[in-house]
């Protein structure tokens, strides 16, 4: 692998947030199935839906540059999904669980949130109009999945202090 | 390691976020002397010196608790520094790493951003203000960083459309 050219790294990221958000579909149902808090469970399945979307999103980036949909290993997204499962196997406390799992996906959805950020910006300096409109629908998601999870952590925290 | 109260999985994660301090403190001089905007120079020189303060105040955390700072190995930062490392290695083009180079750092500033975020909230629910308000500050200096970043590669947009 040579990257010479922002086109080459806009590509390389793409194939890096591939890997990514294949990896995401595969945890994802994993942690619905160790919460508990039923709003919990719903933000998960919500956001596995979305993350089938995404994917769709990226496949159609990767079209738009006549390239194929082929993921690079996302070595940042692997340590992720590897603490995520240090922990889950590690926690047994039901409330304990559901606060680590919050924070978890919320660690992911902020590597999403940097990867989407900066390939919007880069699509838009490369003239990638269309796949730039794509990739910041993906970031509007991201953003508000993570904005739900803080929400679901305060109202947790206000229950706690009442 | 077990972990069955929000107690312990506050102490794991400092000791996650230390860890994860310590690697951007070796991180960051490598990612510094690939710069070549000025500009990103100084951005990279003076997140340095906020790190440190990062370390001085997690530190701080670990005394209130009394418990030794002691790191846990963080597969996630682990993750982010061997993408780092691996991209600076196969790029030689100015541009394009100065480009990378901002990628990666948001990518590094927005698993931080995930991490504090988190251990505040659970700070005040565990009710050690102090913790929270420390951890706070430093929260703020990441969203600092990255709104810092992004604004350098809004500059470099709007140069490269000129």
């Amino acid at each position: 692998m040579t990257i010479q050219t922002l086109g080459e790294l806009f590509h390389h990221t793409l194939k890096d947030v591939l890997y990514a958000e294949r990896t995401i579909l595969k945890t994802l149902p994993k942690m619905q199935r160790k919460a508990t808090d039923a709003k919990l469970k719903a933000a998960f399945a919500s956001h596995l839906e979305e993350t089938e979307q995404h994917l769709v999103r990226l496949e159609g980036v990767f079209d738009m540059l006549a390239k194929p949909a082929r993921g690079v290993k996302c070595d940042a997204m692997v340590g992720l999904v590897d603490e995520a499962e240090a922990l889950m196997a590690d926690i047994e406390d039901i409330e304990t669980m559901d606060a680590a799992l919050i924070s978890l996906a919320q660690a992911v959805e902020h590597y999403e949130i940097a990867r989407y950020g900066t390939l919007v910006a880069w699509a838009k300096q490369l003239g990638h109009a269309e796949a730039a409109a794509l990739l910041k629908a993906t970031l509007d998601e991201e953003y508000g999945a993570d904005k739900a999870l803080s929400k679901l952590a305060e109202q947790r925290l206000n229950a706690a202090a009442a």
